[in-house]
């Protein structure tokens, strides 16, 4: 038995090494196979490898995504009343919508079973942000999810064993052969992970720039347009916002700051770029999930869930249903706080041309507030808060941006990378959209 | 340690996939590594992968030779007065060349310490034939086989553990990943374990044909290429032989019944086309070891090895020496015989125009002399008898072939292979020459 699965599976590796295309039904054999520990991982490495570098068909994407999503439990919530919708980012330096959009959207009573990841690389990840909030637990039994969906129309949890176990042992592979940074790789392993958690419609924020896993717009729309064809295919409503990440998002990066920072906009005010992603988003969402007839009228009704208050007391809710320490919302002093302060100047006058946004985010990583290593502990009082974005006009001696920190061991490195990220010129850059594009089916 | 490494080797993956060019050191890192056990074979499989598409430089096709040349131990004759030559062959149906070229070489004065392989697909071994030689013990160690080469000049062993063991574990993953079938991989696995031989110059017949591996002739030549390439850069003469295999190599494809047809040859009969071949490829032998000023010297010292009886001495000699019945080379008819034979006969009057050669090979296989799992058992007696060339006019009825066989299992499936391999035309196919080219540094 074994043997002819080997036999089957060398047939597949040298089929896709060959440009060609594998049925529906083989990558399925594949993938279970894979995930029950009957196809070896040299053999799973071989195929990813040829996968990289030829691509996949939208046939075999659909199968992959498909086989990966039904590796393990597909959630589902139809006994709770109303359309389930998420959102999913591809990551960014102080992209922080989901602790904004997701009690904007339940307040306007959508189901939003949102499933988050951890920060990776140098972007920040939803799980740490959430747990800059004393006592917040984001590793809820989906029991305990469940009740969350009922009681507070959403949940804020990380990934769990059950869901899409393949997506995991895959992802894992691919870290240590060098096959991650591919689209169609990338795409089944997003779209299998929230087509799991039971959900209707989903929107997903694909950044693009300097703090981007994709730095182009065409690589960005070249991944959006597979995510959005492939979520139709498994009749899904998708849609994808391509948004700019050529500077970080909002006025902070850290995890307790960029809670602060969410608080801001839940009670009506913070940074004009993050609101308005953040209204955008939810009126997508309002729109898919069919609670208004349109975009802008579903903009319009997460307006009004801020300006009511109903989102900022959606977001009290699921902290306190979820273990936290709601009196943050009222009171963001009492998220963790760092130590010390250090200001980042321009030693030249000018426009603000150009932010390396990556490294923006590394500098925050290197302050404590990300990983290098899965097993690093994060500080979540540290990272950054930034002054002027891109265009702006500064004078010499002016603050870049701050640095709040809580230990001097890689604070020179740190104030380096954030100093040698801006570039100031004699004439202004060309204006960037927030958002460059909405694709859909 | 591991981590770090691991980390290293991701980048050589992503270089390679990236079709990038990695130095002789990482060559020689990776290669180390693996055959330590250090690098997993999940990252192997993956580098195997990319380089099976992306392809190898020059200088990483001869750094990956050098590292799996000296993952174990080179062998050193220098002891051993005269030089020290062999042959390589790529394999083929009839093709048996080594057990006629090494005698003559060596009663010609030459040492040729000869280590061959075990059938492979639809062709042949050299070690199954010559174990068709009752008590022929081509498992020597290499205390024996250097007694072997002192006493006789020549040695015919198989692969032991010392030699190149990188190689054997990087084919046994080849095998599982689909990455056998790769000019540059097939180059330092062949090259490698031949120069391990210690030895001063190799002779190359690869062959091109519907019988070979490399069916076009350009891919032979191009793997040719690769090969007298890379024994350049390591300092060796090398010469390739491009040679025809469109049709099987003398009369007889079968173990015994091909150690037979060497016999006639030594003896001064045998078929044209196999006698010429053997003479060729001795004659380069001869020029390369320097023990004749041109080719044409060679051949016609490789002549006189068999006029005079030399050669057939040789072959005695060395049957003696490795524990067989040297008798068989004056008594054929002491070599395994079949019980059965059956003639396989022309349906149509014409020429023979084409010869599926590979099919040939199978049809061998399914009597019983080859092998479909490694660890198949071999029927040294059975195999087929050819009597007919491409381009020879036939009678309708006339015998194209007999099956030498000594079961009925699958001997009607064996006849029907052997009955579809030949087209029979109105018109003769354009004749094909015996040695298509000659390739040299």
């Amino acid at each position: 038995m074994l043997a002819s699965s080997r036999m089957r599976v060398v047939d597949l590796i040298r089929r896709k090494r060959d440009s060609g295309e594998l049925s529906a039904e083989e990558i399925k054999f594949l993938i279970e196979g894979y995930t029950h520990g009957q196809i070896p991982d040299y053999q799973m490495a071989a195929w990813l490898m040829a996968a990289w570098i030829r691509g996949l068909s939208p046939v075999e994407l659909a199968a992959l995504t498909e086989a990966m999503l039904h590796s393990g439990k597909v959630l589902d919530w139809s006994d709770l009343p109303g359309r389930k919708v998420d959102k999913h980012s591809t990551g960014g330096v102080g992209d922080k919508t989901s602790m904004v959009i997701a009690p904007i959207v339940a307040a306007g009573g959508l189901i939003v079973p949102m499933i988050s990841g951890r920060g990776l690389g140098h972007t920040g990840g939803t799980l740490d942000k959430l747990e800059s909030i004393p006592g917040f637990n984001v590793n809820l039994s989906l029991v305990q999810f469940r009740e969350a969906l009922a009681k507070c129309g959403y949940g804020l949890i990380g990934q769990t064993e059950e869901i899409a176990p393949a997506d995991k042992k895959i992802y894992a592979l691919r870290d240590v052969t060098g096959t991650v940074d591919n689209p169609f790789l990338i795409c089944a392993s997003i779209m299998s992970k929230k087509l799991a958690e039971g959900i209707d419609a989903l929107v997903l924020d694909v950044k693009t720039g300097s703090g981007a896993f994709m730095k182009k717009n065409s690589d960005a729309e070249y991944l959006a347009g597979l995510m959005v064809e492939t979520g139709k295919r498994m009749g899904k409503k998708v849609v994808a916002l391509i948004t700019d990440m050529d500077q970080p998002l909002g006025r902070t990066a850290g995890n307790a700051m960029e809670i602060a920072e969410c608080i801001e906009v839940l009670s009506g005010g913070g940074p004009g770029d993050l609101r308005e992603l953040c209204i955008k988003l939810s009126g997508w969402m309002f729109f898919l999930g069919e609670k208004s007839a349109s975009v802008a009228e579903g903009c319009k009704t997460a307006e009004e869930m801020i300006a009511s208050g109903g989102a900022r007391d959606k977001f009290r809710q699921i902290i306190s249903q979820q273990g936290g320490d709601a009196r943050v919302v009222d009171e963001p002093q009492r998220l963790p706080q760092s130590r010390g302060k250090l200001d980042v100047t321009s030693t030249a006058a000018g426009f603000v041309s150009a932010i390396e946004c990556e490294r923006l985010g590394i500098a925050c990583g290197v302050l404590g507030g990300g990983r290098e290593k899965k097993e690093d502990a994060i500080d979540p009082a540290v990272g950054l808060e930034f002054h002027c974005r891109l265009g702006d006009k500064i004078e010499r001696g002016a603050r870049l941006a701050t640095l709040h920190y809580n230990s001097d061991a890689r604070l020179a490195e740190a104030r380096q990378l954030v100093e040698s990220s801006y570039t100031i010129s004699a004439q202004p850059p060309k204006p960037r959209p927030l958002i460059h594009k909405v694709i859909s089916a």
